[in-house]
């Protein structure tokens, strides 16, 4: 799918310099991009890279155009999003396969599915289930009982939905996932009076992790988009809800009851304890952990690798363990790599001290 | 699954008080309670929220009981438990699918399957393989060779069980988990002069990781429930065991060769590497790593997030990195906050010092 | 398989001593081997452990040797390595399926599968895959379009290898992998001129995620083998590279665009974010979590736990969060354990310069 660059300029609403007949076909990095190639900078860390470049054009914001006359660029407010815009133009989305229900699939007969839906071999929708328009479930993908999903939704290989999830419109799930299996639940004690789902009660008195039904669902809002290898808990009464718009990488995990806001960005490894609720717009770095019952604000961030064990105020960074204001964390951990010195330093005072103690009493002594 | 006040508190065997007759249709949490709801204070710490909530019913422990005396409670000495036992009652089990074996799994002639199980489409059993009575294995299940499964043992979606493995019976596994896989050993060295599974002994004398077979297996006992995407490592030689009672969140991972003992909990993201060994009643809290060839005593219990690099004695809690014991923990993470400011008192004493030092030296001047 | 130890030791190219005649049938840990068992003693602190094994026989260095002049040995210069071999030779690798496509598999027209392939129930080959001699998919494997996948390599149960990803000879891929799917590539900004995959663009200026084609794909060298549930993130636009004779445990996450290096070693739960470069033979530990764009020189290793934020020099070893010279890093945990008596020291210090300053005022007023 090539592009003129004065074309792209339209079609993205940016503006152009240099040889707008340019024929671009593909997007690449500033290093690797060739002379048939659409780069962008966006982050003025990479600015001095944009010299070296060989790629035939590049995404730029207006200031960096005026340094650079003799180059070809699109100028734009927001070059990162124009970038995306022309990755769109010039390379489109994944060739998902054509509409049709599998003979090798498994689609119940109380199942309702819209129409133009691609159901592939070997995936399964269990009795009851509402499926939308358009939706496609790959290979292996299982769907429970009662489940709704909405349209344009698009669960990929090995993806899994227990019964009564309720998934929204262009929700996308990649492989592996693992929707509304039962939150981590358990009361401890010896004995019980009431029977475990396929145990006999046990009579000798030794203390056990006494299943708690997890009789809850997920709730996953439109335009939700989740990595691989995901884990979201169902809610033990009411529901875990991830917020419109919000997106995950791969393998984070999701305790029971959490409400996860709209518009919120979760990177690989996040970890969620029960009953978290965060704002819209949060964002957490990287196996960041965040301890049950807590409640972060609005546009919250968190550096990666922090523990949250305290409630966020909106609009402010944080990191650290356990997480504090970021500009804090960021001068404890400088003092933490000085703790040997500050050793050092101490030990030293403390002979100083201890050298100014004599002389003072040998003064006092003298006196 | 409607219950009266009184007839619940006769099955669970606890005490009420208040509207005896009061119907309960659900279970919620005191904020979302309406009033058909049963709803439970276990923590002092949410005891507050008893006075705002509409729940039509709470349970509470007796001294809580006294303090309420207008309101409808279930008072029990375990009001956790009681609570568990009424979610049971009021919302049960997981309906699951009817016994019978799916023309569209794939079990193969050799396999032993007892009566009354459930083996969906999809869901596929390998040569003499032993399915105990009233096992349900969902879609895409795949139970490898030589497999052992006892009785009342789920197994849901996309579930994999290697060759060899043994679970014992009422064993649940949720969606993604594997069990069973090669463990993660490999000796490093310039080639070999025995060949690798699918390759030829390398003959150029590069270093590189030559697999070691992983010739054990994984023996998970009775009653144990392990949460979504986890992943246990089967033995080099001998077995990985995961004890009796013990319950996994998700996406916890077990290196090869680990003894994990009875009723262990384990939340989200904990790692063991090679052969620990834990003891009886062992918690894990999220994101907990444990190094290889560590043992932890029965009973010890490890904060969120904390990095264990020695042996743990019994019955303690432990935290931080590496794990010491929690209150020393607590006192360690606080004088790292407070660090900034050591530092800078430090610069002040030493400023102090060397005042005091120049007025010495000027009095001894003097004197 | 039962070999002699003489006959052994001239399969793995060592000497032996004591009774050469004496048959094994199994390799075990000093711990647990009996007498017709073999072990190995590689670590020095395990030395001590020697005395009490009942191993009928053990691979040790030549210097341990001479001080068991008593017991039956094998005499190795790599005693892990010979064990290795030994464990090939004694419990050999595990049986595979015979080669054959199933009728119940999902083989399309237009892939291209070579001679004695294993194909099992529940795969699935997405059109214009290349499959290469003797792979074998197990059941509920997903191989998407234009995948190419070179002779010999595994596919363990329900992996899933998005379209047009790579994969070299000899590649081993454990249950619930997830190849290629999208990197986490999102343009945050109101509204966009160009629409979303599924969604028709918004037009009420609410600041949204924009999605970025994930338009490069995953590359995967020859020999790399991948642990349970990984998930390895296509790349934005040219390949994410796993390098040759790579292995990664189970649960590793990599991000879009990253380049890890050969001969490679990651433990569990080791996170990399997007476009991370690695050299040879780096090894990172379990939970090691590495920031975007950053750089690990050949043979860098890095202690489980650790979070890298900068990059590493080649050949050395690194600890802490952020990751320093594991040295340095050691020094630094040693004075954090020691942080509140350095705080109760620092306030010793302060009061006895307070007396200093007490004595020195009065010494003064007295002069």
């Amino acid at each position: 799918m090539s592009h003129r660059v004065d074309e792209l300029a339209e079609r993205l609403g940016c503006s152009w310099q240099g040889d707008g007949a340019m024929v671009l076909s593909g997007c690449a990095s500033l290093q690797d991009a060739g002379t048939g190639d659409l780069s962008f900078v966006s982050n003025p860390r990479y600015l001095a890279k944009l010299a070296d470049s060989r790629a035939g054009c590049i995404v730029v914001a207006p200031q960096v155009a005026e340094q650079h006359p003799g180059r070809t660029l699109l100028i734009a407010e927001n070059p990162y999003l124009a970038f995306r815009d022309a990755m769109v133009l010039l390379h489109g989305w994944r060739l998902q396969p054509a509409p049709g229900i599998s003979a090798q699939a498994y689609v119940d007969a109380t199942a309702e599915v819209a129409e133009f839906c691609t159901i592939r071999p070997f995936a399964y929708v269990a009795p009851r289930t509402k499926i939308g328009r358009r939706v496609i479930l790959y290979p292996g993908v299982y769907v429970g009982k009662d489940v709704v999903i909405g349209d344009d939704s698009i669960l990929y290989p090995n993806v899994v939905v227990y019964d009564r999830c309720v998934l929204g419109s262009r929700v996308t799930l990649h492989a592996g996932c693992s929707i509304g299996h039962d939150g981590f639940g358990y009361a401890t004690a010896p004995g019980s009076s009431v029977r475990t789902e396929r145990a006999p009660t046990r009579s000798d008195g030794e203390v056990m992790h006494h299943k708690i039904p997890q009789a809850g669902n997920v709730v996953i809002e439109d335009d939700v988009e989740i990595g691989a290898n995901c884990s979201i808990d169902r809610a033990t009464v009411g529901s875990t809800v991830i917020g419109c718009g919000t997106k995950f990488s791969n393998n984070v995990v999701i305790g029971h009851g959490c409400r996860v806001g709209e518009h919120n960005l979760f990177v690989a490894d996040v970890g969620l304890a029960g009953s978290v609720t965060t704002g819209k717009y949060v964002v957490l770095g990287g196996q960041v952990g965040v301890n049950g019952h807590i409640t972060l604000g609005d546009g919250a961030q968190v550096a990666a690798s922090s523990k949250v064990l305290s409630d966020l105020a909106p609009g402010k960074q944080y990191g650290g363990t356990p997480a504090v204001e970021l500009s804090d964390a960021k001068r404890i951990v400088l003092q933490q790599q000085r703790l040997p010195d500050l050793a050092a330093t101490i030990k030293r005072l403390e002979k100083r001290i201890a050298s100014l103690e004599a002389r003072l009493s040998s003064t006092n002594a003298d006196a």
